[in-house]
């Protein structure tokens, strides 16, 4: 393809993207396809020869649409708010046509100091203390990185080694990994299950410890696991506290934990993956007590924030701790400017990295301060339209409260009658939400997440959520009725539910 | 940003990246900036209201272009080749507009089926062994990563897992940590950077092994370390094999390699970053031979296979390796059709993924194999003419002769010649090349490496950039003479490199 296809082509599909958008909720949100439905749609081999423009752009609506969860449908509820917007997309179209790879300064100033300049700007927006800009006169700095799940394991990695060092000061000849063996680190049973694998990946004991009854970690809990397991000799190292739980949005008390971690020497990390897009809001940073505590702290602007997966930034406050402990440094990547200015390599897994701060820059330029504020504000808007339907309505209940722009309900009585909710909702297929289980006073407790995704979301559309939940309520009260006056008369139950309760607790069955 | 802007800016972008890429070689190469240019440029907070378009796309000329180094100008000779084309940049934008992350098979099954349908297409367009692919009867496939360096990373996990399950198959009671300080893994003294990295993340021994004359890793080499340290109480549990290393594009013998990593149950990875793309063309297989030993094997095609970073292609030949080692599984995340289809998150180490697999398909079917074959052959046959061009001209010595399409060179004489040379080229910026150091025949080596890296690179740039060598060589011949004359005379030398000589072994300097 040469420049002249190319502008002819980018050009059809500019308005390819624009009309998808624009037409969004003419689609299924939902996928119709089952597993295996690609395979016979394509050739078992690359074609031999080019192919015609044309022929691949149909395949477009042909073999890729039919599979596709439309994530920027507003009738799309599932996981968190995925971040995309028209300036993003034009941010990354810009970074692939220069296509530097910068794991040096030297090889895309531009790409690392718009990186330095963007993470400052979204580190005062904000409100996170100063010592984790660039600009201040200290060690530490902002990084964009591939995902929240990359930076919490890079984290629990330096902060192993931050340890390890210590504790070599006091006994040089100590056998580290034997020392490695005692190591805990910690995060509320809340967490996101990243940050269990990264226990996993890292190879260290990992202790979930249990939230209170509003799904947030204490400080009491953490000094009560702190002491136990020092009394079994192990060395706890490290701790993930979230600000906004996958589960049901909570909040871990760091203003309680941190205290705790600076008397202990434990690394404090906070993954704000969702919630922390809604700092820019000065409202809602009473959750940020306690930061100024934090060695690292990360937020995904692709979640909640309007930008294209991937961008999630991670700060820290003293950036030694990363470089030094994993630096392998080439002959072939050095340059005559080391030391003045960030490698960002040394900052993140990967070795090579993409141009991501031009979506950034693009995205809080075209949106200001303001605009993204109006933009969390509307999602956690409407989040309360539709708690204060579903609370009016009298059937639902609220697992939690909705907070920020989550939604988390089930209907009043068993969870097998929320459960059915669900699996009608989403085999009627007008919108698309997940469930979720968690253990509350006691008890396994099944509730159904809504949450407010796309940037396109007016109350129209949360009439239109509204309304597909009363409808299936409606069908699933009836058939629970039909249920279970079979079950009393001895009759076993035909109900399947659509997902495989084999990975489920048991309690959750009841 | 609404709909209707966006079709005007999105084309006007499409033009912009159309006119950078047709006259990109009237830029400089090489950024004239010094560390902080940036920061001056741009106000030190986001903007509170929205901004207009027409600025700031103003300021990527301002501020981002003279910060560019253009690693798509045919003047541009650095690292290795870098992907990126207008097919590939089409489908990033269309992976961005659809916006789903494919951390399931349920939250977007053409994300997922796309992928196994292209790793499949190249794994059949490189030769590799079919129990790599989806289609087979077996427990492989291919997946799309984000860098070689993070599937290193992987890889040293999953066999250090793989390693601790088979002894406690026979010691269930043993301490896995203290048996974990005596693993020990290896890779040639020419492998990336990122490998002995991946030693010091998963905090285990990483033995870098001497390569031969020729710079490969030999059987023999790998036979005597794997006695030495089991003689030791060493465990022995994993390789990273390079077709194609950074230095100077050496292959390791894993032919040789293959059969002793059986017999040890050692997990044989083959990083394949660069010189993957060449086994598109059936005459570079050779160094192919012995694949069917290999667990899990790598290639960037955005290296040199004209997709846009990121777009690592891994290989596995049992997933289970990968699933069952750090498989958490929230209920958050569970589908119906589990099992039946990969879910690509446990085979990667972030949780999030992009639909990559667009881009290569793109690329793939815009080219076709034999238009990938062509500009994989183009290359290597510009580096050959480069290579001609350099030995006609008399003063110049090749590192090693010019391998796929790498040139290695250096001036005849002192290292300090060479390092000459390489900082009067860069100083001129006429075009972009990186040196390395290498140990041959007990002295240390300083050369120059060019690599064929644009698509659009022609054997008239070939003629420009030779005459660039030339030039500087001339000057630089001329230059060191004098200093040769000063230093006789007992006047302390004023050279001073251009890259930093404290990072470099003593013997280079000489």
């Amino acid at each position: 393809m040469d420049s002249k296809q190319f502008r002819e082509v980018g050009k059809q599909m500019i308005d390819y993207i624009a009309d998808y958008h624009d037409n969004i909720r003419q689609r299924s949100v939902k996928h119709n396809v089952s597993p295996g439905y690609l395979l016979p749609l394509l050739p078992d081999s690359a074609p031999e020869d080019p192919e015609r423009w044309e022929d691949i752009f149909k395949d477009i609506e042909k073999v890729i649409m039919p599979g596709v969860m439309h994530w920027r449908s507003p009738r799309f509820h599932g996981y968190f708010a995925v971040g995309g917007s028209y300036p993003s997309i034009l941010g990354d179209m810009l970074g692939d046509a220069i296509g530097c790879i910068g794991f040096s300064w030297a090889s895309g100033p531009a790409c690392t100091e718009l990186e330095m300049v963007t993470t400052d700007w979204l580190g005062k927006m904000m409100g996170l203390p100063e010592h984790f800009l660039h600009s201040h006169s200290g060690l530490g700095g902002g990084v964009i990185q591939t995902t929240a799940s990359e930076t919490v394991l890079l984290c629990v990695l330096a902060a192993r080694n931050r340890m390890v060092a210590r504790m070599k000061e006091t006994d040089p000849d100590m056998n580290h990994h034997s020392v490695i063996s005692r190591f805990v680190c910690y995060s509320s049973d809340q967490a996101n299950s990243s940050v269990h694998r990264s226990g996993l990946l890292a190879d260290v004991r990992m202790r979930k410890l249990q939230s209170d009854d509003n799904f947030s970690l204490r400080g009491e809990t953490l000094r009560k696991a702190i002491e136990e397991d020092k009394a079994k000799g192990l060395i706890p190292f490290f701790i993930c506290a979230t600000l906004g739980t996958t589960g049901c949005c909570a909040f871990d008390s760091i203003k309680e934990i941190g205290p705790l971690c600076e008397k202990e020497g434990i690394w404090l990390h906070i993954d704000a993956a969702y919630a922390g897009s809604a700092f820019v809001c000065p409202e809602y940073r009473e959750h940020l007590e306690g930061v100024e505590y934090a060695e690292t702290f990360s937020t995904n602007p692709h979640k909640w924030m309007l930008c294209n997966y991937d961008l999630s930034v991670m700060w820290i406050k003293n950036r030694e701790y990363l470089v030094d402990a994993f630096n392998v440094d080439p002959f072939y990547l050095k340059h005559q400017n080391e030391g003045r200015v960030p490698d960002f390599r040394h900052w993140q897994i990967p070795l090579g990295r993409r141009f991501r701060a031009l979506k950034l820059w693009f995205v809080l330029r075209c949106y200001g301060v303001k605009g993204i504020q109006q933009y969390i504000r509307t999602h956690v808007s409407l989040a309360e339209e539709l708690e204060a339907l579903l609370v009016k309505d009298g059937r639902f209940e609220m697992h939690v409260p909705a907070t920020m722009a989550l939604v988390c309900f089930r209907l009043k009585g068993t969870n097998k009658l929320s459960e059915m909710l669900h699996d009608h909702i989403m085999a009627r297929g007008d919108i698309y939400i997940i469930p979720d289980y968690a253990r509350a006073q006691g008890k396994g407790v099944y509730f159904i997440r809504v949450a407010m995704v796309s940037e396109y979301m007016t109350s129209d559309d949360i009439e239109v959520t509204f309304r597909a939940i009363q409808r299936s309520a409606d069908c699933v009260q009836e058939r629970y009725a039909d249920l279970l006056q079979t079950e009393k008369n001895g009759v076993k139950d035909d109900y399947m539910p659509l997902i495989n309760n084999d990975a489920c607790p048991a309690d959750f069955k009841k």
